[in-house]
């Protein structure tokens, strides 16, 4: 039986696709956190060079992949689809399953989908130096990678208690050569400010960036780097669904349901947002995001205007938010502890467009474990969510003996997340309670737009 | 430009290359450790089913690849040849770099290759279990994935020292559902009198053997797996080089030199001996293999019997060895540190047939270095030996103005090495003097055989 479609490299998408065009409605600005009015593309150019601007804000609907960017592409893309097989045999389930796998990348997710046409389009513009923060790691060794091939300098502030609990992620970024700094460090004021009130703290993914922004701004030779949230960064992420959708024809298949695990939303965006072009289409297809429901951002917040970070430096946009004061349970999957979302997913669901559900952190594991013993490949615990979703469309199909073809995101192997799997074995991990009283609390600090 | 040759799953390779006919000269006996004669195939069942026996004396060329192997083999295989642009011109060479990619596999190396048809071939003869030893942990993941793929239960004799320092490659063979034993171990008598005699110790791999087989060989229901050295296991491995082969035709290209690094001599087998057949058939090609200065086996060792073990309870076979009491510096190269060589490895190299060449660490971190940085994909640092037998190469044909094309094998990928890159940027590693008084000393061991 065939068990995966590869495509040959000269099929790696030479657009991606940017959902904006097909949004229902326009969208809602983006408010600077200073003035409270909406920002204007070139406020943002002591962050971000000009062609990412320009991507953020675009209304075409294909946007062109710059040749270098595939020629880095080329390392592991395109990435394989599999139809899961040994999983669905071991459901029982009549429903075929495929997943899209971004784990082949050097980095070991999909995060490299964007860190590279960021570190190429700072390079074009002039830019010397990124600087960027990283929490679990993933995001910082993509844009240590990418700044490597086209021979950038990358800071990356990264939470330092991941300093210390990820090493081998931190060690990645050696390799690739950047300089690596645990926040809150002496480099920035706002990392000053911090050791000066609480020398032992051990930092915060919302003052990483901070950082990160302010060591950005106040270089000329220096650009910030996000790798999830942007509307930019959900355009780079689309050619995750694009090669999907022309292995799934190969398949001589469509989906019913589309999955992805959503945190940012930027690997969700990627797998889902070119389902949603053929729904504009009219096709019938469910786009469906998978969150924890330790951090429920979409299932269990509101619609409305918020920082992007703990810190309010950070534009305020229109998402779906649990309020930038709130502090998810340390659950393993630390790509999803987010108290926000992308604007465009928010759109999307808020419009009904997509899906959301809440997941479990047991559940997931469980999941993982299953999909691990069958399929062979060891998830990242944020990719487990959307295992978790798969399993239970899986599932639902086999209670009402109905066919169905379901795909999702594998976004990033578990190489690397091992003390993850450990502590689920030894019944270290435990549900949370979904955090309705934190989220109360801090989703009455929203900030009031006009 | 094209960076990389996929092949479609349906080109996994049907049969394995056996390279027994085409030896030059009759194989050497095999020597019971305990009688000092001839092994018997029928004295090896307790030990091994049969169709591994008959594949370990096999005068047959091709050798089928059983459809359900093929069908696990379809996670990863056929895996990926990289044309290392990068690498070429960071090194300005005018030799073409090519490398066969087998970190693609869920163990992360090329360990499977051999694991899953050990695992199918011990389930089709009534196998219930699988005991085997481990010591970095790559052949123990491999057979725990294998075990898990077909129904079997493995138990892994893992080296104490490295239950402790290599705890994600612990996790990853329990995630695959094996049951991982710090050895020694109180589960057998070899364990038990070690602990008697040193409750501390912790343990070697020599140990390890011992604990498997004696497993083994005390449980009807039991067999032992071994991750190299074997002809089976050489047998097995020899679809990286076929695949190879296929992959360069379809690049319009032919090796110069073929280049695997040496522990065992399983994954230098598995690129090279396809090549050896060519080599027999009157094609021009050079097979060199790249073993670790600090256990100069190939280079420094002796062609003579000896034991496969420490403990002098494996089986004696005419090899190149450092002698069976030989133990080499603690290198970062784990998989590299054994004593012996592969028989089969051994006679080429004694006929002239391969090359052979030792390097030592500190050049082969650099290698691993600059390949992460040019490549993007990390490697193991086993691997780094055929890395840096690669670049030496092409240093060479620059050097010379000469145009030649490499071809490497890279085994498997670094990402749970990554303490070794920390060690070697803090310049905490250092190159080993050939050990030249060890060797003498333990070379004075060796068996007498008729």
């Amino acid at each position: 039986m065939q068990n995966k479609i590869l495509l040959p490299e000269d099929r790696i998408p030479k657009y991606w696709y940017n959902v904006i065009p097909d949004m229902p409605g326009p969208l809602a600005p983006v408010i600077h956190p200073g003035t409270m009015q909406p920002v204007k593309p070139e406020d943002l150019l002591p962050i971000f060079p000009m062609p990412l601007i320009e991507q953020e804000v675009s209304q075409q609907r294909w946007i062109e992949i710059p040749e270098p960017v595939r020629e880095i592409f080329r390392i592991w893309r395109p990435s394989p689809l599999f139809r899961a097989h040994r999983l669905e045999k071991a459901l029982g389930t009549p429903a075929k399953i495929y997943y899209k796998y971004e784990g082949v990348s050097p980095a070991g997710s999909h995060k490299p989908n964007s860190a590279v046409p960021q570190a190429y389009f700072n390079k074009i513009s002039g830019t010397k130096r990124i600087a960027t923060e990283t929490g679990a790691g993933q995001w910082g060794c993509s844009i240590a990678l990418a700044c490597q091939m086209f021979g950038l300098e990358c800071t990356v502030y990264m939470v330092k208690v991941s300093f210390a609990q990820k090493p081998y992620r931190k060690s990645m970024m050696q390799l690739w050569g950047a300089n690596v700094i645990p926040s809150p460090s002496d480099q920035t004021n706002a990392g000053r400010a911090m050791l000066a009130k609480d020398p032992e703290n051990g930092g915060s993914l919302g003052l990483a960036i901070s950082e990160a922004v302010e060591d950005a701004v106040s270089r000329e030779d220096t650009r910030y780097a996000l790798g999830s949230v942007l509307n930019h960064v959900c355009l780079h992420q689309t050619i995750i669904g694009l090669e999907a959708k022309e292995q799934m024809a190969i398949a001589g298949d469509y989906p019913d349901v589309v999955i992805g695990c959503h945190g940012g939303g930027s690997n969700f965006a990627g797998i889902g947002f070119p389902f949603v072009a053929d729904k504009a289409n009219g096709k019938q297809v469910r786009v469906l995001a998978v969150e924890p429901a330790s951090c429920p951002t979409l299932t269990r917040g509101v619609y409305a205007f918020d920082y992007g970070d703990t810190a309010k430096m950070a534009p305020v946009a229109k998402m779906y938010t649990l309020g930038h004061d709130f502090m998810p349970p340390g659950i393993h999957a630390g790509g999803l502890r987010y108290h926000g979302a992308s604007p465009l997913v928010s759109q999307l669901l808020a419009a009904g467009v997509i899906e959301a559900k809440a997941v479990h952190q047991l559940a997931c594991f469980d999941a993982a474990v299953l999909f691990s013993r069958t399929e062979g490949i060891i998830p990242a615990p944020e990719s487990s969510h959307a295992i978790r979703g798969a399993i239970d469309e899986a599932l639902q199909a086999k209670e009402e003996g109905k066919e169905k073809t379901i795909l999702f995101n594998l976004s990033g192997h578990g190489h690397v997340d091992m003390t993850a799997y450990d502590d689920f074995f030894a019944g270290k991990l435990t549900d949370y309670e979904y955090p309705t009283e934190a989220i109360k609390e801090s989703l009455s600090q929203l900030p009031k737009v006009d």
